[in-house]
């Protein structure tokens, strides 16, 4: 097909697949996660020696589910940290000895794609942009919107804290760190919800 | 199947289908994970009216992999919020009214699964743990391991926040969020990177 680049393949999918996954786990196509299907592969492709690698995304929004789809580093097992930079970018990282490679959408690579840079910068409203426009730069751009660094990362900067031993809280009866104190911080005071009841439940039939 | 319960299914799926995605999403079958499944399913099965629910997870160990494989909500999509409390507890909410249903494993529920009373309280390291009994014990008891309240989220304490505008760094050459400075976070110092250097990519063929 003209313009069609056959080799454009989302580290083990093909594009089309990529974006079924993309859809099927984020719900929609959000250009974040197009975006962020070419920063993992070139991460990928670039990937430090070693068994194992985790994974920091230095944003919540929508790169972590870029991680989550193509890598095995999920938030739950934690192999992948987010770090509140609010920036685009995402480390792979050999586990024991941190040797990393960080891939970042590179502002200085954008005049090609005025919809990326507008988007990327924040210049246009959500509703004033087209996002088939964006969606075909991104796509015809691929690999060309990012820079590449070799990095060092320091692990226990980013990795999940271990809970530690565990006590009973004596308002909630539920299970919490021993960490927090007496009680669990929800019950300190430090909690969204308000109105609790219990809710009889049905029996099993 | 003797001491099979064939009605045992976690949300849409059956029992051995949902191992299947936990072992492709998560990596391995984490006891959290299964005691997760059925946590998930009985929050669906309270689910409150209205078009849209949100989650909220209170520990980031476990519990996020499963609402991110049997819902709609992500860490990526906005969908799903940690609230950092070691709480093995899950809340499903009307994304408007806030309106939500609490699920959490009841401590007062555990005497007749010592294993998994033992897991939770951690009483046992996990090299002494007997994984086939703790999984057999979590398969036996289902839902009998938990209890339910209403509960009235306030979202806005939960949800993550807008970015707002953002600037490009003039350190570095990346946009960040504006509210953060005059330089974005990762140059002010609060960086988990050390030995940064370009790496100088190939052209594309």
């Amino acid at each position: 097909m003209p313009g069609e680049n056959a080799s454009m393949n989302i580290c083990t999918y093909s594009f089309e697949e990529y974006l079924h996954l993309v859809k099927s786990f984020h719900g929609h196509l959000a250009p974040g996660l197009i975006v962020g299907g070419f920063m993992v592969d070139l991460a990928m492709k670039h990937l430090p020696e070693g068994e194992f690698f985790d994974a920091i995304c230095e944003t919540n929004v929508c790169l972590p589910d870029t991680v989550q789809i193509l890598t095995p580093c999920t938030i739950g097992n934690g192999w992948l940290s987010i770090v509140p930079f609010g920036k685009f970018a995402v480390t792979l990282y050999e586990k024991y000895s941190g040797k990393g490679v960080r891939v970042y959408l590179d502002t200085e690579k954008l005049d090609a794609w005025p919809a990326v840079r507008d988007w990327y910068l924040k210049k246009k409203k959500k509703s004033e942009q087209n996002t088939d426009v964006l969606l075909a730069q991104i796509k015809e751009a691929g690999p060309c919107l990012f820079s590449i660094q070799h990095v060092q990362v320091e692990p226990e900067k980013v990795r999940r804290k271990k809970m530690g031993p565990v006590d009973v809280c004596p308002t909630c009866c539920e299970a919490y760190p021993k960490r927090d104190g007496d009680k669990c911080q929800s019950c300190r005071g430090d909690t969204p919800y308000t109105d609790v009841t219990a809710v009889v439940m049905k029996t099993k039939n």
